[in-house]
Order: C-alpha cells, then structure tokens, then sequence
C-alpha cells in the first residue's frame, strides 16, 4: 500500500479561488485515493466549494486564515508579511510536518521566496530551479530553470540538469532521459563560459541521464530531448515565447477559419481533430510548475488553471512525493561528487 | 528619381545557390528598376541561373571566384581564408565603394565575423547587433539583438534601441516606435542591472521613440510594442523558439486535420483560409536579417529561403539604403548623447 500523503493546499491562489481548488481536489482525490488535503484560506468560503463534495469533506482539515498573498505583492512584503496568509501557512505545514507537500496557484514570485526561506535550500544544491512539463510534438519534454534565477553559473547548470533529469525520471517515466542545454548553437565553442563549462563537466559525469549536449531554440518543441536545461532569464523568455506563438498561430487559425461560409463549414467538420491539438497544446493538462532543490515539495499551479489544471498540479505533488523525488536528486549530487574527484577539465574556446 | 544602386550578392550563399540567388534579384529588379548587380560567385553556374532573365544579365556584373565560405565554416577560419570567396568579395564591395549594399544566405556567423572586420563599426556604436522582421497578431515588429552578441551591457541595450527605432521608422514606416527591453516582468525591479539600468536611460533620453518599458516573451507575438530590444543570446533563443513553436503547432494541426475522412474535407473547405494564415508566418514574407551598427549595409537571408525570401532580402536593403538608415542612427546616437550630458539616473532596486 502506498503512505499516506497529505496535501497541503492555499485555498485563496489564483484567479479563481476556493472554487477552483476545491473543484481541483476532488478530481484528484478520485485518482489518488490515498491523499488527504489540509485547506487553508476563509472558512466560510472553503465549506461553500466543499458543499457538493461530501467525501472530500470527510477527508480535508480546514485551517482559517483571513490573510492572503496579493497577486500584486512583492516576494520581500510577502516574506514580511505572509506568514499568517493561506500560501504561507500552506509552505509552514510542509516545514512542520503536517504536510507532506504544498499546492499554490498564488503568486509566483512570494511563493518562491517564501518556500525558500522556509524550508530552506537542499544540500549540495546552491539555488533552486521552477521546473515544468512542456508539450513538445512528440509528447512531454522538462524544462528548468523557468524564472527562479535570474543568472547562473555553471555549478548551477550542472545542478539544473541533475534535478532535471530526476524529475523527467519520475514525470515523464523515463530510465535515461536525454538532457541538453539551451544554447545559441550546437558548436562546442558556442554560448557563455558557463555554458561551456557545465557541458564538459556533465560530459564527463557518470549520471542517469544521456547528456547530448546544446539544443537550439528551434529544437525545444520538437520533443528530441527530454530535458532542456538553461537559465532562470533564458527559460522564463522561451517558455513565455512559446507560449506566445501558440496563442499567436491559434488566434490566426481562428481568424482564416471563420472569414468565409466554407472556412467555416471547413472548421466544423474538422472540429474534432482541432480539439485533440487543443488539448494537447493545453496547459491546463501540462499543469504545475514544482520548485525543485528545496527541502520539501511545492507545487506552482497557472493563476488562470481551471479545475482540471489544479488537478494536474496536485497530481504532480503526489507523483513526486510517491517517488521521492528528493531522496533521487541527492543520491545523483553523490554520484556528481564522486565523479568530481577525478582531475579537473578545462575548456578550449 | 532615386538614386542609383548597386547590390553586391553572394550567388553560392544559402541551401539553392546561384538558382535561388539569381530567380530572387529577377523579383526584386522588376520591383526596384534603380538597382544593379554584382554577383560573386562560379561564373558559369551564374551565367546559367541568368540564361531565363536577359534583363537581370543587362544589369549584371559577374566577377568570378571559386572560393566558398561553407556552411559549417568557423568565423575565425571565414576571416583567415574568407578574403577571396563569394561571401568576403560581395563585403569588400561595399566597402571599397563598387557597391551599396551585400546580400549573403551564406554562414551567419562568418558573415558576421567578415562583415565587421571589413566593414568596422560606426562611430558611436559599441556593437552591431543583427535585427530582423517578425510576424505578430496584428502586422509586424522588429527585434533586435538575434545572436551577434552573446552577453550585452547597459550601453549595448540602449544602443540597439536606437537602432532598432531607426530601423522600425524605415521598413514599418512607423513615425514614432513603441520600444520594449524583453524582460521576465513587467515591474522595475524585474531583470540584470543592465537591462534596468537600460530603461531608465532610454525612459530618460529624447529620442524618436515611445518608451514601453519591459515586455515579456508571451507578449512578443501580440504586436504591443514595435521594436523588441533584448541581449544577442536571449534574441537567438526567443526568435527560435517562436519558429519551433509555430512549426510545432502547425505540423499538430496538420495530423489533426488529416485524420479522418471529416477533417479532411474541413481542412479541404477551409485550405483558403488556411493558405492566408501560412503566408502571414512564412519566414519567407518577412527574410532579411540586418547587421546594424557598420559603415555599410549587410543584409542576411536565411539558408533555406526560396526566391520570394530572396527578393524580399534584397528589397530590405533597397529600402534601407532608400532611407538612408545610417545617417538616422547617427542622429538619434547625438541626441542621446545631448541627453546623457543631463545629471546621471541612479537605479532603485
């Protein structure tokens, strides 16, 4: 039998609200019948969306808070402030030990600091990484750092891919996944020092992952690599672009397909096909971006995710805490060490 | 009657050769009855790619070289063996006066690399930096830098504004650009220091331009603001990434319009519409990336571009020297330099 989880959820994040989260947990309640949730936010608010789930009811402690982290706020008034909010509380439960993992659709900045000053940081990792699931054409590809660092050396790439590759192995189901780092090029001497450097360092590694080396930008969606490692400024841009033009191709397609009676026509006999590539470009079902490298899940749900997007990023914290994925990352940063020992490599370039 | 100009071309430049070289300057002769050609490259290959066009021929000089820069020639081997190709000689025409402009779809990098040394930087300009047109919701936009400088400080954000304003006044025609710095927020504090640093210079100077402040990469495509001002790595990786997504996107809709009998007559009604959408986006429609920031005009097509991509290389040139876009920048380059004799701005944050 598997352990019991329990889930710690900020009841206020989001667009949406309790609604949305409620809705969100009981679709997963359904697919992991051993988790319970510890809800916290305004009572009245969470026992109104529990109302038509009596047996998520049965299986949720509400914890009051009338606080709440402002999708405005910055992450230094969150930090100051915060303590007594839902997103606050929720990241505390992991800390203490009430919870086994935390889930917020709040904003993204506070629950980073918060989560980071809290729990505190892993050994061996110097800063953790925002990491996601992105949909590529042939299934799911992992990406880090989405945001978390601004800029980053080496050590901190090589550290990105070793978390990486943990996640792709429990995500994605993975034995090896195929890791490389973003670049401007595939040529050795391409990139920033740092670049470099971390490809002859994970070159040189004996890991659980095939290292391929630079991937281009173009590449990205194509699916050939499992893991796309870059930094926090780059990753945030290309997830963000990418996200951008598949809103940009859409709303085109929409246009051209509704200008004339035939278009028209044409569109509602394709309709089905369009709605399978809808939802696989769908983010609600690539939901829920974890901060890895901290000592304790969290889970970032989208501001906007629906009911089924919240689902998705419940589901990711329990798939993470099923596999332990902390106990893979560190047995990996041993098996770095190891590897450091032997002399060290230069780059040419 | 506008003045006369000479376009030097790199006939053996980009995947086609001379077959795509030549067809292109047969478009963009009929468009710009003021230009004339040097074509660099194997004579006879040219001769034939010319035998369908007698009045491109009238107006053609071949000078004949047997050296080709390949596509997977490094910068440094392009500017020790580079002088005598194809590539090097159509620079050196420009910069010993024998032509106006070059046009490559040769090896970017090299192209690059031999441009700047041959050419050299204008005055008042730390780095050239390669701008380009790219499709949006609503028309077109310019971005800038796409990969000639990995890492970019303060000054070269700023520079490549100016130049990119300049630039959105001559090929969008726009009086008054809406600027942006791609940025991972929109709030001041978001970003390097270069880049905050960066717009509190440009919110300050009197420039041709309407300041916007920060964009992010979801908002590239939407056509906000007109000229994207970002560091030569981020650039490269954005630009990728939205054409890996857009082809993403494109080959699902594909399969999802082809996979039964229904779709597939959708896809048949609506193909008008559809056709209407993949001009927009073709690369094709918006070919040329410029080497901004030189005494003198390199134009870069891109390696796969067909002879309508070509053309509108060429024709991208033409309006540049039309417009005289050197001089613009020097301009606006004095202004700022007027602004930056003001009391220097500290930055918050």
């Amino acid at each position: 039998m598997a352990d019991p989880i329990i889930l710690a959820l900020d009841a206020m994040g989001g667009d949406f609200g309790p609604a949305v989260t409620i809705a969100g947990a009981e679709i997963a309640r359904v697919r992991a019948p051993q988790a319970s949730f510890r809800l916290y936010g305004q009572e009245a608010l969470i026992e109104e969306a529990l109302n038509p789930y009596p047996k998520l009811r049965a299986i949720s402690t509400i914890i009051h808070t009338d606080a709440v982290v402002g999708s405005g706020d910055k992450p230094s008034q969150a930090l100051r402030r915060g303590r007594t909010s839902s997103m606050g509380m929720a990241i505390d439960a992991v800390k203490n030990g009430e919870a086994s993992a935390a889930v917020s659709a709040g904003n993204t900045g506070a629950l980073m600091a918060m989560a980071k000053v809290r729990l505190g940081t892993r050994e061996g990792i110097d800063r953790p990484a925002l990491v996601a699931v992105i949909p590529t054409a042939r299934s799911e590809s992992v990406m880090l750092d989405l945001g978390a660092n601004t800029e980053c050396d080496t050590e901190n790439l090589v550290q990105f891919a070793i978390m990486g590759a943990a996640f792709a192995r429990t995500v994605l189901g993975l034995k090896r996944p195929r890791v490389a780092l973003l670049n401007i090029g595939v040529e050795e001497m391409k990139g920033t020092e740092s670049l470099r450097e971390a490809a002859v360092r994970l070159r040189g590694a004996d890991l659980p992952m095939a290292f391929e080396g630079f991937i281009e930008g173009d590449k990205i969606g194509a699916g050939d690599v499992d893991v796309i490692v870059t930094d926090g400024f780059t990753g945030n841009v290309a997830l963000k672009t990418a996200e951008g033009t598949a809103r940009l191709v859409s709303g085109l397609l929409r246009k051209a397909l509704t200008q004339s009676i035939w278009t028209r026509a044409g569109y509602f006999l394709a309709r089905g096909g369009l709605r399978a590539l809808r939802s696989h470009l769908d983010p609600n079902n690539h939901n829920g971006a974890v901060f890895l490298g901290l000592n304790g899940i969290v889970v970032k749900s989208h501001g906007s995710a629906n009911a089924a997007g919240m689902a998705a990023a419940i589901g990711l914290a329990i798939e993470l805490l099923a596999d332990d994925i902390t106990r893979r990352i560190e047995a990996d940063l041993n098996a770095l060490g190891e590897a450091g020992a032997q002399p060290d490599v230069s780059v040419a370039g």
